[in-house]
């Protein structure tokens, strides 16, 4: 690699980096490409030189928030020294602890754009469905492996209850960041824990 | 009311309802204003005539999206020949099927705008808040009616429920429109009613 490509790309990451937090924060329609290229001190113009369209920033923005999320995600829901259950729990205290440092503003990128996206761009659509297609994949793996363990019943459905947490949490995260108050999660982690799931392990015990 | 009087207030409702129906798609930030007035039949440059800035139009647009929501909600929510507990559910199958018919589009014009605007702008997301708020509190309402007919038991919090009903549901709508499948409603449906309620049914039996 030379120096001029080494660099070239390392203005790359630092655009998509600075997009990600203004992108989170604003939405893709009222990001602005020349706030980005202010922000890295990046002369406007030269944009194009990085990226085709403002569409390929967006979804390089995705791609590169996705990757991200995707191995922290991966390390929690895979970790050794916890029952699968308490993975899927440390998942979402992590996530409460983030938003609650963040006096519950921005939101989650993935959830954030599909709510801005979903009928306005179906190549945006399609790239975050199929980004949380995975995460709810990797959800139901962890509820298989907590079934198998019997922390959750076999009777629900692990792909049902995966897709149920899924949208119940990014609503609750969605809801706090109105509310700018953790009342939501509160709610989220009683329901679904101490309910649904505490619900299943009395069945299973029948 | 002279006839001047009533068409203005003819247009400027013309105006609202059609900023619903755009916004609800677009968003806040991409819906612009000439294209409101264009599809009304409204010269451009009278914007000004009947609001006093995009914000106000925004707020207003919220205003009455809300109020004919709310009647809706509260028709469903005190009908006398539903069980407490069968309101809440016609009130999701109601939902559902609106959803259905548009093929999981443009979701829920509070939602979608909560996402886009709570950071961004201070008196929207107090209104919009204000607005979940009222509407979580009709749903803890019905809720502590359940209990009281031994539909839901009465060790689930009200207001906690309530406050998960609604996270989750909001999550559910999202989910579908960036899926266009119904997937997450019934996974909603399955989890909230038939195991999360029914796990209280049979708490209270104890």
């Amino acid at each position: 690699m030379t120096a001029k490509t080494s660099t070239k790309q390392n203005t790359r990451a630092l655009l998509l980096e600075t997009g990600i937090d203004i992108m989170i924060e604003k939405g893709y329609h009222a990001t602005g490409l020349s706030d980005v290229l202010s922000a890295c001190g990046v002369p406007k113009g030269s944009f194009y030189h990085y990226f085709e369209s403002k569409e390929d920033f967006g979804l390089q923005v995705i791609n590169t928030f996705d990757e991200k999320y995707v191995a922290q995600l991966d390390q929690v829901l895979s970790d050794p020294k916890l029952s699968p259950l308490n993975r899927l729990k440390k998942y979402i205290d992590d996530a409460i602890a983030k938003a609650e440092s963040r006096q519950c503003s921005r939101g989650c990128l993935i959830a954030n754009l599909s709510q801005e996206m979903a009928d306005q761009n179906e190549v945006f659509r399609l790239r975050l469905k199929q980004i949380i297609t995975k995460r709810r994949e990797s959800f139901a793996r962890v509820i298989k492996e907590a079934q198998e363990d019997g922390e959750i019943a076999k009777d629900l459905d692990a792909n049902e209850l995966a897709e149920f947490f899924l949208s119940a949490f990014e609503g609750a995260i969605m809801r706090a960041k109105v509310q700018k108050d953790i009342q939501p999660f509160r709610a989220f982690k009683k329901m679904f824990f101490d309910k649904l799931c505490r619900h299943s392990q009395e069945s299973r015990s029948k």
